[in-house]
């Protein structure tokens, strides 16, 4: 009795709140990455070019903008296909979780760097902004490996009839960002510019769907999903677990 | 076998979660608008005259802060309404709809432009500022045309008892609101007033219900929701579709 | 057939999802008053002192923090009890709702104009204040009397069985608070003093429970509430509507 | 009758609603602990080396942020371990449950002073800003030890069948944070460091799973948690209520 009574420590955080509590985290963080730019204040002293001047310079800040939002807006959704998966919830998972977000909701700052550093004429500026830049998405990366791997070894808390080659293929692809941002912190040292770009092409490797998704996808849904009419708010339950191996991360 | 899986890339998003993650974004950025207006200091040796001039200067703030509410909130009913339709979802949609989220988002800092440049003595500064705004609600309007041009073609993420008339009409006005800004950049040329104006007056189209709307809708309400007793939350899942011409966008 | 089609205009947003919109609302507007106590900046040329002076202006900010939190906190009660009378929407509902949640999302800044101007020695800036901040409040509680008045005249969208002396009653109280305020803005001309001693009495007015109210409720619910078992969300559908005076606004 | 309509003041409120709302704090204010970082600005007449150490200057910032996240988060857990245990709500509950939620979002601002005061060499400052950030602390505590007492005595608001045993044992165990802070601030007068070592370390104690925790857990979860292969939410309806020592606070 004892012991079923502490392992349920956490029997009050269903996974169902917790994607809650971390869907509120993602979306605030995203919609503050606006806060980086900045409405530049008009004195009546001040000529109208100068003020112009002041907004011209807001333009890396866009493009940091960009960047930062799609960035985060892969983690959700990687975040959530994890989450489609993952039935229970522990202690430990839950501290991962945590931190996990702790890394996302960090994001606005090392934008507003890159923002302010990384598209001037000081190599030097630009190679720090681009490091904390790169490390804070590698630290991300990493505890969304850790989220995945701590979930599914052992089953622990996936369905045990999980494929064990898609368990396989996440926690292998799940590397591959944190390397891409490695060397993108190598190349920072050769050229910052080069780095940046790097930062621009990565995430259009999760965005762009693959050749065999384009053809299949329109063939395969309308042999799982029939026609429903009821109106449902898009909880379709009878998806038992896409296994594609673009799913997660 | 494996056409299946790949196909399910995303079956961890279901539209609800979309929506719930969509509802965030579009909630914060109506509430970080409030950012905009800016609390003078007081420093013991400003005369209260002073501060005062200060507090004045907030007004543009103010009539920005109140159009860019109606707006996301315009926004936020289409999305809505769109997703009222909308079944499925897909990769290639659930990043049409973070673009659309992200150009949400960002209204915030041309609203604060808006605020600061538009209603002063510099029509070049306002100029700028109109045209930043209404460049940014242009491409919320073609992110939000994108979405359900997307949704509905082919029947791609709807249902196939959709009426064809509707998902055209609603195509056809969603460009509306591009022209109408695109109307009033031009405007801004000659009169950085006149084109503020249109800015005001627009959103009213999609506020004041139409004559027809005014006189129908206590009737066919008694025939379609008979009384409820229970203590449902809202969800009626009665109502199969409206299909009015003005319910999207 | 085109009649019920137009009428259902916004059929996508149930009061399900209203209330979920505007709680994100709510909750972000509260939480962003934080934003309005300034961390003083530690330069190393400065004395601690100095320092320590800096912090001591963010008393009256603190003061405000915890008023307007509070009135924040009673708007969102008075909103969600409304909401548990109100079954259905239509398009106008819809904007009176977006125009109240325009007004509460705007009190960061009256709130930040209160910690700054109204404990100093300048009567002047006080009154201001206290001024655009009970008239932010006036029009909040005019928007919430709006929306109870304009679901329920007619049993626009409210069931039929609804206690007419109930709503009678709510449509009378929440008068009171605007005459309140009224009242605080005459008293700012003669003491500024004053009308901040109403600011900070009036919200216990809410919060305080009545003399038969505490009495009565532990007997009652024993009564009305049996025991349940179940894991429940705490989504109570077996409670049928409160109907006493105290629970709107 | 009168009775009953009375009792249900607060009848929209379910807990379920509550925890909605709190939890929409709870992230906000998780969120914002990041504006708390400051990104220099560049100036075109600075030296890279100027810049860099402004940078530089945020590192206590970043600590605070990691400590403040944390604490955040364990604040968070404890109050939805509360409510899994909370099955009703009254108009008392509900105020102790908003006044438990400005202390929350109130941290952000020690959180920002902790970053600016703490670690730099005035012993002044640092213990100032030791003592605001520990009473906050204090403060959150005691709230959330009143929600728990007032919930559980007399069985209030709970169910009938909840362990006593366990009631007091979450009664006393809420007192031990308190106890340390207050002993921190004690410590803050001999050795701010030592203060702030203690802030870094006492967090632990609600992370690090307990020896016996570790290895009960997953034989416990076998017998308790059957394969479920249902999609569901996670949102677990056989678990009863985990009576574990460790789980609330």
């Amino acid at each position: 009795m004892i012991r079923l009574r502490r392992s349920q420590a956490v029997a009050g955080l269903t996974t169902g709140r917790i994607t809650a509590f971390s869907d509120g985290v993602f979306s605030i963080a995203i919609t503050l990455l606006v806060l980086n730019l900045r409405v530049p204040t008009v004195l009546p002293s001040e000529s109208p070019g100068n003020v112009l001047d002041q907004l011209r310079t807001q333009w890396p800040n866009l493009l940091s903008y960009i960047l930062s939002f799609v960035i985060i807006g892969i983690y959700w959704i990687a975040h959530h296909n994890m989450f489609h998966y993952i039935k229970r919830s522990n202690r430990a998972f839950l501290w991962i979780n945590i931190l996990l977000l702790m890394c996302v909701a960090f994001i606005p700052f090392p934008a507003g760097l890159l923002g302010q550093f990384s598209f001037i004429e000081q190599p030097l500026l630009a190679r720090v902004a681009e490091i904390i830049y790169a490390s804070n998405l590698i630290l991300t990366n990493l505890m969304l490996s850790l989220l995945w791997w701590y979930a599914t070894s052992d089953h622990r808390l996936v369905d045990q009839d999980i494929d064990p080659h898609f368990v396989r293929t996440v926690n292998r692809r799940n590397m591959t960002a944190p390397v891409v941002y490695l060397v993108s912190i190598g190349l920072s040292f050769l050229s910052p510019l080069a780095s940046l770009i790097v930062f621009f092409l990565f995430p259009l490797y999760y965005i762009i769907p693959s050749h065999i998704d384009l053809h299949l996808t329109p063939t395969s849904r309308t042999k799982e999903e029939p026609k429903e009419h009821e109106d449902s708010t898009g909880e379709d339950s009878s998806i038992t677990g896409g296994e594609g191996e673009e799913d997660i991360s």
